[in-house]
């Protein structure tokens, strides 16, 4: 028998299965508490929360944000939750939940709808957060959007994009086991062949080193993780702005520096890429001398918290990887690699943009 | 010269274009104030408010739910806006804002996203809420994707599909100007080529009653509008149910009544077409007697508030249409016009499913 799709199941049996597959994922509040007053299913969720509410949405495309012959449908839900709750994370709030629409053809195969809703739940629970509801719509291609919700706990402002100072530090609040260009080298790997779904092992004459790093790739560009405290510890500590690092790290440290009018020094020997993605780099292509250190610098999708401090405030694990200054006379606000323009390595836009120009 | 497109200028002048035409139409708060502490533009938006969240999500799909050759894209912006905001008012709650998520392939006229966020701005300027954020993504087609927020304020419970009890009566809450039923007629009227944006025109043969029909009919589908004041206001006069009527009257009142175990009995006469949309039925299929009385079962985005009420606690101005009694012994909770089936008028689903059968 073949596969039911959900044209064949129809909307309402469709809505069905991913909310039993939600509630079996254990994100879903079956009882409603004192938080999630009124769980999915009706015209809207009601969460209860202490403070002001902080919202974001993002879009993944399939063709675009994901291809269904790199990804699982729950990687693609695992990368949803992360996606909408790092940014709600970068305000210095603490994620709360997220609504999530899918629209896809009529022939999609059922599991990869009750699939995406696993990986949902998974990273919601993961964050200590809830799945609050969605939709379904009939569409030409899949098209997954999500909208992350989160709290300010306490009195201390949000942490926008726009209030570094100069003197100001610039830190990354690293992800364990997840090295800062992990997800473009997944994605680089992926790209030449190397680790797809149907295609998962490395080339026979890989060694162990670029083994290892092709399974820690692969996972950060499958399903990035992002540590759901980071962002409200660098409020805590009085950060002065934050960005998580999603479409590169030059062009977020140029959005934060342009909001600021600041210029921001990247200090290139602590953004220098480790033996891991050196091994991989060297693996995919030993031409490219400068490949990982280009990973370092454009991979989206990374997820990891960058704040600026005043001296002497960092939180505890946070890297330094730069300072903030004052602009000289008739000099830009920007960002700079060892006070050079980084776009020769990183490219004129230094990340990911859609539309119009790519790196 | 050609019109510019998405691609034209790129992702990143295409969101400083929105952010521009959000803050002409009045609904961007320029200035944060206590309402708004972080206006768009950052990862996340802030809003400071009393009482516990409401929050939903909706998605329209070019060729599905709209159609470039009958509606404009500040149409599209409205309908967006009214769709969320009417899930948000039917838990009860007072509107304050919404996201918009756009995906487009890079030929999409920029024009039609600023005419997007244009309609976005007005629709929520009327609702008193903001637009508090977006994201833009290349796709194939074009997608829209709005999450609505609320907030419910004193201490009443929100309002649920799930409390109609027996002797309850079930009373719409009309818009003023907009019979039920308009949406379908005025899709049945696009559906015929009638009042398209290339051929606005009636047919010169129509009298002057199914013209002004045409009018109100077409501005209904085009650009729903929703009171957002009624659900509250429901609310607080003690509705045990409610629902926004989004997918057809039968069918919407079959969900509650599922969810509440209950039997509803619609009064056809209460539910009777009036002369404007008979007039335009028979305008439009002068062989089909029960077209005026299938779109009042069946119309979808009409999104006026249903809702139901122990019998003498009505609102002002809400119109009686049924009443809920306890299921006989062995039937099922559903829906009923005047002690009959509605399926042979109002079709299986009685109302728009999206994949599958339709009605």
């Amino acid at each position: 028998m073949p596969e039911p799709t959900v044209a064949d199941v129809g909307e309402d049996a469709l809505v069905s299965a991913v909310l039993r597959t939600l509630t079996a994922s254990g994100s879903r509040d079956p009882e409603p508490g004192p938080r999630v007053v009124v769980p999915p299913g009706d015209d809207a969720a009601v969460v209860a929360d202490a403070g002001p509410v902080v919202v974001t949405t993002d879009t993944l495309v399939v063709g675009v944000d994901f291809r269904l012959d790199w990804s699982s449908a729950a990687d693609v839900g695992r990368k949803t939750v992360v996606q909408v709750l790092a940014d709600v994370e970068a305000m210095g709030a603490r994620p709360t939940g997220l609504v999530v629409s899918l629209t896809a053809p009529g022939d999609l195969p059922l599991s990869w709808a009750t699939g995406l809703a696993a990986g949902l739940g998974e990273g919601a629970a993961a964050a200590g957060a809830a799945v609050l509801g969605g939709d379904v719509a009939e569409g030409p291609v899949t098209v997954v959007t999500g909208t992350g919700l989160g709290v300010l706990d306490g009195p201390a402002p949000p942490v926008t994009r726009a209030g570094a100072r100069p003197g100001d530090v610039v830190a990354l609040l690293p992800l364990p086991g997840r090295p800062l260009g992990a997800s473009a080298a997944g994605l680089a790997a992926l790209s030449a062949g190397v680790g797809t779904l149907a295609s998962p092992e490395a080339p026979a004459d890989w060694d162990a080193g670029a083994r290892e790093a092709l399974t820690t790739c692969l996972a950060a560009h499958r399903a990035p993780v992002v540590d759901h405290r980071a962002g409200a510890v660098a409020r805590a500590a009085g950060a002065t702005s934050m960005i998580d690092v999603s479409d590169g790290l030059v062009r977020d440290v140029l959005r934060v520096a342009q909001a600021s009018g600041v210029v921001v020094d990247l200090d290139g020997a602590a953004l220098s890429p480790g033996d891991d993605l050196r091994a991989l780099a060297t693996a995919l292509d030993p031409a490219d001398r400068d490949l990982a250190r280009r990973w370092v610098l454009t991979s989206g999708e990374e997820h990891a918290m960058l704040a600026t401090f005043p001296a002497g405030a960092l939180p505890p694990g946070a890297h330094v990887v730069g300072a903030c200054r004052e602009p000289a006379a008739g000099e830009q606000p920007g960002v700079l690699v060892d006070g050079a323009d980084p776009a020769p390595l990183a490219g004129a836009t230094g990340g990911w943009t859609h539309y119009g120009r790519r790196p």
